[in-house]
């Protein structure tokens, strides 16, 4: 009997063990990362999925409590087409373009800030300070109207200016900061940006460390149709190159364009990574899985010296 | 022709040095007040009056700039009915009183943070640095389930406990902070809170130099019938007795409690103003006029020395 | 009765809400000049008159209060003279300029000194933490000697250099300074040093917001004999041109000279204001009306944007 | 093929995934710790075992970099006597006692000296700053003379006192301090010091949150001679009643006793562990499998609340 | 020829060597007073004679430059009496009283400004950073007016207040602070105040490590017709007693009551030096040449251990 | 009797004065250093002879109390050689070159800890903190192997790297660094440095204004064999030119390449002194007597304005 037991508690050792030794190699990662900015894009089923949120906020949490300084931005996703249709508005659309008027705009800046703090919320049941801002805050991100092709599509912004020491003081205070992506124009009008967007200004702004997508698919495909055309990891030019000669198709076209963007402005990596995967963040910046696709100054390869 | 002009000139100097002398007669009171906290409770009709809205927003953004560090805590008035109807819910009751059931939270939420980020825009259109939070930011508002005569009346909290570390913090980086009553129970629930208790709370928790409630009405009266018993000041004592006795009914009997609570744990002076008079902190503080009712800690008077 | 009451209490209220109208426009102003360096020379007929000398007090420390960082810059006036006189020296000249020998330089910093400290007791007496120095602390003025064309004429000083340091240090420490003109030269000799230069050099060194002159007139006059030539605003080119062409003469040319240097080493508006007027100060910077003459980079307008 | 390689991938992604649990299931650790000093004597085996020594140093630098306040105090094993031989010393004895005389005394400090920057080699090698210090520097250990029973054993010290502003002042700067126990008396004459009191010392002086023992046995057992009497918690007075009766014996004896000092002394928990366990300081830290013995004040689980 | 040079080279080395030997002496009291607060008061024949007023400078200057914080309180000593003379006024007495009235008063202030700053230039030649205030820059000394024996002597205050805050903020700032005693009552009046009062009332609100009194005798006499009663040092009781029983007469008895009520109000020790030696304040801190009187807590001292 | 004793005080009192004399001599010294880094490598007699250790550590302690900065760089001189031998190592050559294999560093290694841990043992005697560290710690010297004219001479680096934080660090920790040469690979392998080039890296990262050596001769000659052509001051240009031309040889050719190297890498001046007159260092700094040989940025004096 005693026997048994001593084996079955060598085996819970083993196991204990391998836990340490996942520790371990977390190591350098964690020293690569000290103090640095990392730009999280929160979006699409990683935010609807609640098992796949929770895990989203776990690993962010981890982040900040191992010493980086991580930075969420979030959409709305879904929700707001739900609220916009329970109060019963109509979506308008002007050549075929969905116009943010002033009813919509309430409706949104209503479900992001719900959204917002109930993010707040689940990083503060982690024991971590957070903090849920949106670019109205300190007046963050000042906004420019966008038009569409020349269409007015109402208050959607663009954005000019990020009031980067917000969140420097915000940051310095120990907070975790979480963004919604809502502006304000010179008048101090409300305007919704593209979340995308906001993260990649913020990511530039804040000369991050790396900026994340977290999407709805593996990454960046040479060929759409063919998941076997996966691109782990593609440099600057690479990427402008793809653009060009029309590979890139669709709602990844901004996506990577905002990529190119951050790198050209400030960011040293970008990350579209498939937010389906749990606890994808985790496994891209403590593991050398290369998950989703890398965006690269070029002529560097995605692993650090020493890896693979 | 001249003589007119030197004469019209000499007119608008003379509106301009009662300009000057009415800056200069400021100067005690900035200087008394510099660096303190002071916690303004904004609802009632000051919230709904779009000119009386723009004049509070004015008097908390002068308070900040001439140096003093003021903390607006708001309720959501009469927005929060407007858009369970809105989404068409249906009020629930338990023995007449209104519940809080999940559904009404959430847009209980919802409009509470669309007032908080329109009361920041305010702020920094004005060009002083705001941050709306609510009290799951930084977990600020930490609340027990509150029961209505032991009855469940739903998500509704009362606070046990605030962390003032957080407004600390947001202070030193000079932001002005714009709080809804909004808290987390131990489980990091979501609850709805009264606004008065919350501000309150956190006047008390950062030993405030001043609380101010923004009411609809003129102050506290001997007698509610008869406007000519209104009380300018009141000591705690007198307030405990008045409540005893019964003078006090309706509303004015737990906002008299929460002054009452507030001198004696740690606040200087509680204000209950009339919101509906443009300007009424202004006048409070940097004039002689008392107005509203002033509840002081025991055989002070309101005015301070020298004044009158 | 009781209507009479009522309305005498309106009327009263309609006073303090105009009281409290002049705080609210006074916002923008304090706003701007948030934490901005502004020296006052201070002279003349402002620093005669008891009165007088009592308002420009109120203003510079009203400016201290709101948050501006204001440097008073003072001169002995009349007082030396009659010092000189009442210790029965004889006045001595060299081909018509007056000489500051050893005996006079002696009064003569004796007298700044008695000056320099009553300014500081009346700005304690408002509240205000002052401190005057003299241009020997900190070594903070130190000159050359200077000579009226050729001439030996004492213990004059012209400034070679301004040790700002110490005026940050006093300033960061919440000091208001109040300087009087006095130097020292690389052997440590007392000089004396004319006012107007002592606060153009002073202003230039801490790249001050502003550099105002509390003088005897109204302003520049393209014509002095015409009251309505006085110019509202001048400049730089403007005013070299008019100095020029020999329309400004007597006392104002070195003075003009000084705002013009003022404006290209670093201060970015210079005000010859009339000292005579009360409160001259605060009309200047918080009302939009344009008393005396503003000294401006080229193709810029007094006013700042909104305002007239 | 293709299945194959899917499958394949599937299963290493089985495998990161588990990693990434691993690592949040740290998180609830992580923060619990976080700023939090804990002092580790590290010696015996841990310290001969070269496979052993680098997964002590790896576990205290994850420490550190997770935001921990680690300290080691180390002792120099049987490097000292091995050196002592080498130089052709013959060890004295005083009535069965080794004592350290002068020349003892020079090679214990040169071999401390030598393992103590060894130690610092090892953390700098994984990324982090380390320094390694002796009770000389800041004179942070100063000792009495300590005889055995009356006997004079040499230099051998009892630490006195324990200036805590250098280790305080090392930590600001981001070191990880490494003590070797040598001390200085009155006359600044160098001893050696036990390294067991010196980190129990160190211990209290800091106020650490745990002081954890890496020795080379299991933990305290009831009965020396049957391993399954090991006690996993010890409350203080159970501690005492042990000691008092008998039960603790050799060694052991003064271990405990320095145990119960610091729990006595400001330190929260001391913890006896299995330096020949791989990785026993991030088992007992990062898991809830309660290794070796941990001594208590009363009335308390080791394990914390949630856990177990 | 050669060796005459090297003999003599060898006879300036010896000189060098005993000049290096003085430093190195240095060291123990360099350490012992490293930043603490050192007052003196200067006055007497140390402040006519040219001469010695630059050692006392020097001395001071040291002190600073070596890391101690020297304040210097003077007195304006027989200036004052001059130029009230120079300017023709007639002192007045009461009942054998000399009064300071307000022209008195004027003139007084004006002498202490004058020997204030020269002073100040003479440290500033010396290449400290010093700063000459009175007791009304920052209201430093608040006083009572004073009566001597009931009867109105004038302006004479007795200090009720030291704001040691703003000596502490100017040490901040690396000045070396030389005070005037002229403080303010509570009505802002300008009032003179006794040197040997002024030091004392600061050396006590700064807790400071000495407080030296620069006079024109050798110490404290049993006997003061005989000068080898001179008394080396004193404990505070024995002073008490010498007091009472009548051994102490004229100037010295407010001396030795000042000093007593320093040491009791928490100055460490107190210093009655011979202004008329050159150098006295470093022979008193720097040697262990006991030269004037010390008075101590009661028993111990004057010297330091391994002293003497 | 009491004549004799009045003249034996005034005797002492003349040298009491003379000492007084010679602190005031310091004053201009004291303040040209003020807050200054001035690195010492010390070695060679000064630090066999136990009398000049004293001294040395006497002059170095002192620099740090009047408030320079200085760093103590040291090798380990004839110690190594002594315990090489002691533990019955057999010295290796490789074409004449002693070699560092593996067991020399370790000796050596533990030697310069032991003689780096006996200066720091002096300083804290003399009161004040002192830290020794060596190249491991922080990483402070970084290095490569070095070869000896392409032989392999085993664990001989050369500096490629100063962490000059780490000095920066404990600087303002107010720690007297105490450095032995003593670097690492970027493998982080041990590496012994020679002391004059761990001296003269640092000294250069750290921008020193002094950089002094302590030798065992008098200063460059011209002709060695010839002491009356020792040089007092040197230019670089001259320096360079000296070496070209071959005036230099043996062990001072690298020695002034170092100096050399220094001057031109930032450091302001450096210094070539007799370690073996006591305190050479104080009356290098203290006084303008001219010892050893200076080298200087061309065309300037070893002599500051106004000595000499």
């Amino acid at each position: 009997m005693e026997e048994y037991v001593k084996e079955n508690r060598n085996e819970n050792m083993q196991k204990y063990l391998e836990k340490a030794q996942v520790l371990i190699e977390a190591l350098p990662y964690i020293q690569r990362f000290n103090r640095k900015i990392i730009v999280v894009k929160y979006g699409g089923s990683a935010m609807v999925d609640e098992s796949l949120k929770k895990r989203v906020i776990e690993d962010v949490t981890l982040l900040k409590l191992v010493g980086f300084k991580p930075i969420i931005v979030h959409g709305g996703g879904k929700e707001i087409s739900k609220w916009v249709g329970k109060v019963g508005m109509e979506p308008q659309f002007i050549n075929g373009l969905r116009v943010t008027d002033a009813d919509t705009m309430e409706v949104a800046e209503m479900v992001l800030g719900k959204v917002n703090k109930s993010l707040v919320q689940m990083v503060e049941q982690l024991g971590v300070r957070a903090i849920g801002i949106s670019g109205k805050d300190g007046a963050l991100l000042k906004v420019d109207k966008k038009y569409a092709q020349g269409k007015d599509i109402g208050y959607v912004g663009e954005i000019k200016e990020v009031n980067a020491k917000i969140l420097y003081d915000l940051l310095e205070k120990d907070f975790l900061p979480i963004v919604c992506p809502i502006g304000l124009d010179d008048a101090f009008q409300t305007y919704n940006i593209n979340a995308d967007d906001a993260a990649c200004a913020i990511a530039c702004a804040m000369n991050a460390e790396k900026l994340a997508f977290l999407t709805d698919i593996e990454g960046v495909y040479k060929d759409p149709e063919d998941p076997s055309t996966l691109i782990s990891e593609l440099w600057v030019e690479e990427a402008e190159k793809l653009m060009e000669e029309g590979y890139i198709e669709g709602g990844m076209l901004p996506k990577l364009r905002n990529c190119v963007d951050a790198i050209e402005n400030g960011v040293s990596r970008v990350h579209i990574l498939d937010g389906r995967i749990p606890h994808c963040l985790l496994l891209e910046i403590f593991t050398n899985r290369g998950i989703g696709t890398a965006i690269l100054h070029g002529k560097e390869s995605r692993y650090y010296h020493g890896e693979q």
